[in-house]
């Protein structure tokens, strides 16, 4: 298998430098030849090259059967809005032109990690929820214009009838082999977008007769998710909608510093945590490297249909887990043998 | 002072009779003299007229000092994402005429409902956050397209420079008045109507050396939020961004049944809970009332500047609480004389 290694910005590099590592050791341990590759993308790529998503990268991405990602963005570009280089899109250019249109990702509370939420323990326990966010539509793709006197700017927010059933069908596939029940996320009482999305999500779950399809709007989700996460199984939304979702959810995983991602369409897959490039915490080797981990046995489970070999990583997170050692993001003054570690420690 | 009363759908019209009661009670024991009239609107509107907003209610809506408003919505136009009149463009019709363009939302917890909410106690402890929603513009008013054939539908999202300075304004002064802390959140990364939000917020912050402005991407909001509340003072963010993040931060007030709201703009102003219509328990006399007596304290203190009566109300909320008395949603087995109150038992 031929992985794509780009490390990106800030954390990025240090946390996916174990995510590879663990890849090696699978390999090692199960007889698979993975062969790496690096590549340049985000903030870094623009100082190298001027470009953020340098052609060689994009090649090297195409012919790649997984990449591993770490993460994108910078301090500089943040506090300018006026700047027209900017470190994401590169990652918004490459999911687009990989038709990496399904982003996955799971929340799943490590039993050991219950009191290091800021939600009840009683409330997280068992909470179990696959996202399924649609990732090269909406307003991220839709036409940006703005007046030459910058007196106002806008962003197209809009769905095509087929980019919304393409990714429906993934979210109720995956719902038969969980707990058959989907919950699709928009906000239909305002917007025509949402609208069609919710009519199409409604086609589709005619041909799923055996899950249970609910609709919800946006704002009513970001507070059961909150108040009940129990109630979830598969989540279904649009790109913006689930960006500010799952970040949200990560409280339900204890820290944003445990939850990965897998971005397929119908090629290569790209796989990476949901944390961002984290500026302040960059190169002090505090930074959680189990995202990342955890990505890679998503590569391993979703890309390379190796179940065994991922359900190996995800036991082995649980048992470093269950031993004690702790990432800051993570401590919990609460576990009596916790340890302190920093990024290698962890790894 | 001339107030309309619109009960709105669902279990508007049942909390609402308690806002007004309360606001009856402040009148004759502080010997003022409040007129109140009625309106229609949302579905209950369409229902007896066709039009989710008469002109006669907008016209009676215009002549008001203050407008006290139930909720909105009902599951027939969920259902149905084709329906062309829909309850909430009355809702939307009514802010845009009366240029209602900033909707503060005050998240604080009463000390009573500690244990209440899905979140920690020691994390939520002393939260107190003061929201400044845009409530005019944004993807909710931009231009709706959607193709005859159904194969794609679109809301455009823009922001003009005018409409983000007006509200930007009023939230420097709210912070100067508490913390003197405000986060602007936003998308910049990703967004161009984003990029404009941050530039005017970047620039009015310039007039006000002495309140500390940061900037934040609304992902991480919406899970910094739930991570640590207490960060947090003024929150200025936009019309969907505030939707979402606001009812996600009602749990942060124990219950959503306890969250008012503040429409204002240059004349008029509109004071409602954040709640919904919640059909599902409208009719049984369960709702709490809370929140829409809140929204009458918001009323008397930002529409008629009347501090001792709007303190006087908030007093007796907390009385009521301290007493033991619960709806069921902010009910808690761990409060020990905790008794099980109906809508008009918590009235
Ligand atoms: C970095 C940014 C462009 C990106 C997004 O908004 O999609 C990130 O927040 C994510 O969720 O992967
Ligand atoms: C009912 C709906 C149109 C409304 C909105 O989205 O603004 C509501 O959710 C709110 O927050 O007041």
């Amino acid at each position: 298998k031929k992985i794509l290694v780009i490390g990106g910005d800030g954390i990025g590099p240090e946390v996916t430098r174990w995510g590879k590592r663990v890849l090696e050791a699978v390999a090692e341990k199960y007889g698979h030849e993975f062969v790496f590759d690096e590549g340049l993308m985000g903030h870094a790529a623009i100082e190298a090259t001027g470009n953020p998503l340098p052609d060689d990268t994009l090649e090297k991405a195409r012919k790649s059967d997984a990449i591993l990602f770490g993460a994108i963005g910078h301090p500089k570009y943040d506090q300018d809005p006026s700047l027209k280089v900017r470190p994401e899109q590169g990652l918004l250019r490459i999911r687009k032109e990989l038709g990496l249109y399904a982003n996955l990702r799971p929340i799943k509370l490590f039993d050991e990690l219950l009191s290091a939420s800021s939600i009840k323990p009683e409330v997280l326990k068992g909470a179990d929820i696959l996202f399924f966010r649609e990732l090269t539509g909406d307003v991220y793709f839709g036409e940006k214009k703005k007046a030459d006197d910058g007196s106002w700017a806008s962003d197209l927010m809009i769905y095509h009838a087929y980019e919304v059933e393409r990714i429906a069908r993934k979210a109720f596939e995956a719902a038969r082999l969980r707990r058959k029940k989907l919950c699709s996320v928009d906000k239909a009482n305002v917007l025509e977008s949402s609208r069609l999305w919710r009519a199409v999500v409604q086609r589709v779950a005619a041909d799923y007769p055996d899950v249970q399809c609910s609709h919800m709007f946006v704002d009513n989700a970001a507070m059961q998710l909150i108040r009940d996460p129990l109630q979830f199984d598969v989540i279904l939304t649009a790109n913006l909608f689930g960006d500010i979702l799952t970040d949200e959810a990560s409280q339900i995983a204890g820290s944003m510093g445990m939850l990965a991602s897998a971005s397929v369409g119908d090629g290569t897959g790209l796989y990476e945590p949901i944390h961002g490039s984290a500026p302040d915490i960059a190169g002090k080797g505090l930074a959680n490297p189990l995202a990342s981990i955890l990505s890679a046995a998503l590569m391993l489970q979703i890309g390379f249909q190796m179940q065994e070999e991922a359900d190996a990583v995800l036991r082995a997170v649980e048992q470093v887990l269950k031993k004690g050692y702790r990432t800051v993001d993570i401590a919990d003054k609460h576990t009596e043998n916790s340890m302190i570690v920093g990024t290698d420690g962890m790894g």
